[in-house]
């Protein structure tokens, strides 16, 4: 196994399987990454993680800087033997997080100066800065420092900003001389498909194992991800991953692996699971709707994961409206098991060529809601 | 099998083991219960409580009662299908929680009147409410509804309060008709000697199969119950398991075992588990301590629980400082298998004739606190 390796294993029209290889295994896409912010996918232990065959988690990198520290982690033997994960750990750089939740954030060509969300302490992290950090995690994919422009923006803005993180990715792989970790490069360029390939092309000309896509899912009307994906997710290198952070819905996953994009994250099945929104094949269900309240049926027939095996939908109301900590752990369970069952199924359909039958299949299932059932 | 039959395989001293047979399996005695309140040990799946070796668990009739109701678990199949437990469920009389929750309650010879502490909305209970509740929820063990007297009462009030209790108890026995359902009755009489005596000889001519004290840990000095419980609970009838209600702390339950006492429950693990205090073989731990931030030992290098297996110190109190619902999870699983292990180690020792040593040793480790460690 070579250490940053991605073969490509089928393809059925741009959508792609393929495996990726890691310091701590080997990742088989496309995948849907569970999103563990600090150390901990929230209310799931790393054996039920394993358990529901999850291949990558995230870490942030803004929240484990400050608590409880990349030095603390480090000491403790990094961050896959902290919490206990033995297989492989992305990484993001810390921007996304400095940006949207730290107030007071300031730019400049050497980085970023913050106030910290927690005790409003001062801090400041570079592209070095960032990679310093996630080289003390002992993080497998790293995830280069961008800057992440607001929607919408400017045409100048966003010129500048992806000309920005286009030399802040150099500064990053310049730094960067951990050999078992992989750094990924971040594509920006907002809702312009110019700016996009022409980030794309510059992103792309600095040789790394992968490749992603930043700054979607932050506000836009869907529907202009969707148009911009075919578009540009094909024209990334074809030998190496695609990224798409952040990313999304049911739906928009199946659009994007259609459009040839191989890995996701997304707090959306973990935080909806604790406000009791659930996913299932016949579409969302609202936990909390008084016609669960004597539904002795599992949540989704079709779904083969701990809670659907042995809880009713009435049992799953009474935890979400009791508050209980296991409706939140029942919950999260089950829609990180259909996230990733449906990296799991799409990468079969795209294996056994019926790739288009099961994306029509999905679309047209994902987007009932419970009034419908 | 014969429901309803114990069986005492070993004495040592007056400390007993034994076994008793429900419709739901067996129960191996001396036994801790975790509590499940609202359908639900707090932060447990129930396979979880399996694998730490439950035999039995409670559930609150006063909260099921209120919510969801015991006609939505009837018919859903129970409590035992509801939650996914197969094995023996203990049910409270919910007299505990009428008197301590709900606001407003009166009391007649025929029941208590109460206002929910949910909604305000005004409820009744009576010994056949009570026993009509606790058999809709298909519970393998019902309590007598008895009344709950605050500490401290007058010896008027404690006189008429067992005299109400052993008339209730007769009306519950009354009532009773669930063939698979187990009545126990609940010697009370408050912090007197005298009374206590005089309600275990009433309570104990009704014929039942089995016994409990109730009235205790409810803001007494515990020396107060740690010298009454060798007075009364030999006394209770010897083919009987006898049931110590809401007790108590590590070395509460070493006293008890000591006394005669076979069974228990408590919220104690779970709800300290939650604030952050573990319960170990070398003491109690304050996680939250800053000592422990950068601690890579497991919380009891002689605890074979998940938690310690797979754990630091210095994670689980990062978990906790980060309000983390795996925190409650890890220290809920760690502090019920404690009290597990307590019980199961107890009850090896009086098979093995070695009681004498163990309980001396219990007794000294477990006044240590985590300063002393």
């Amino acid at each position: 196994m070579t250490i940053g390796k991605y073969k490509v294993e089928a393809t059925d029209g741009t959508a792609r399987a393929g495996t990726l290889s890691t310091a701590h295994g080997e990742i088989q896409t496309p995948i849907f990454m569970p999103v563990g912010t600090k150390a901990t996918v929230k209310a799931m232990s790393s054996h039920e993680l394993e358990d529901i065959g999850s291949q990558v988690i995230l870490g942030n990198t803004y929240h484990l800087h400050l608590r409880p520290g990349e030095e603390l982690i480090q000491e403790m033997g990094g961050l896959h033997k902290f919490m206990s994960w033995n297989k492989p750990i992305l990484t993001d750089s810390g921007g996304f997080q400095v940006f949207s939740l730290s107030s007071l954030n300031k730019l400049t060509e050497e980085g970023v100066t913050f106030n910290s969300h927690l005790d409003g302490s001062k801090l400041f992290i570079s592209p070095e800065k960032s990679m310093e950090i996630q080289m003390a995690l002992g993080s497998d994919i790293i995830m280069a420092f961008d800057e992440c422009l607001k929607y919408p923006a400017t045409d100048k803005q966003i010129e500048d900003s992806i000309a920005l993180t286009y030399r802040w990715l150099k500064r990053c792989k310049e730094r960067m001389n951990r050999p078992e970790s992989l750094l990924f490069g971040i594509v920006q360029g907002g809702l312009s498909l110019k700016y996009r390939m022409q980030s794309l092309e510059q992103i792309c000309s600095v040789d790394l194992p992968g490749y992603a896509l930043g700054g979607f899912s932050i506000g836009e009307p869907p529907e202009m991800m969707h148009e911009l994906l075919p578009e540009v997710a094909p024209k990334m290198p074809k030998d190496k991953p695609r990224y798409l952070m952040g990313v999304g819905t049911p739906k928009d996953i199946i659009i994007a692996i259609d459009s040839g994009i191989d890995m996701f994250d997304c707090v959306m099945p973990t935080r909806n699971a604790r406000n009791g929104t659930l996913f299932t094949w016949s579409g969302k269900v609202s936990i909390k709707r008084l016609q669960y309240a004597k539904d002795p049926r599992p949540l989704d027939e079709n779904c083969a994961c701990y809670t659907c095996k042995n809880y009713s939908r009435s049992y799953l109301r009474h935890l979400f409206m009791s508050d209980e900590i296991l409706g939140a752990r029942l919950n999260t369970y089950h829609n990180l098991f259909f996230y990733l069952d449906i990296t799991r199924k799409a990468r079969e359909a795209i294996k056994n060529g019926t790739w288009n039958d099961f994306r029509d299949q999905c679309l047209t299932q994902f987007s009932k809601k419970d009034s419908d059932s």
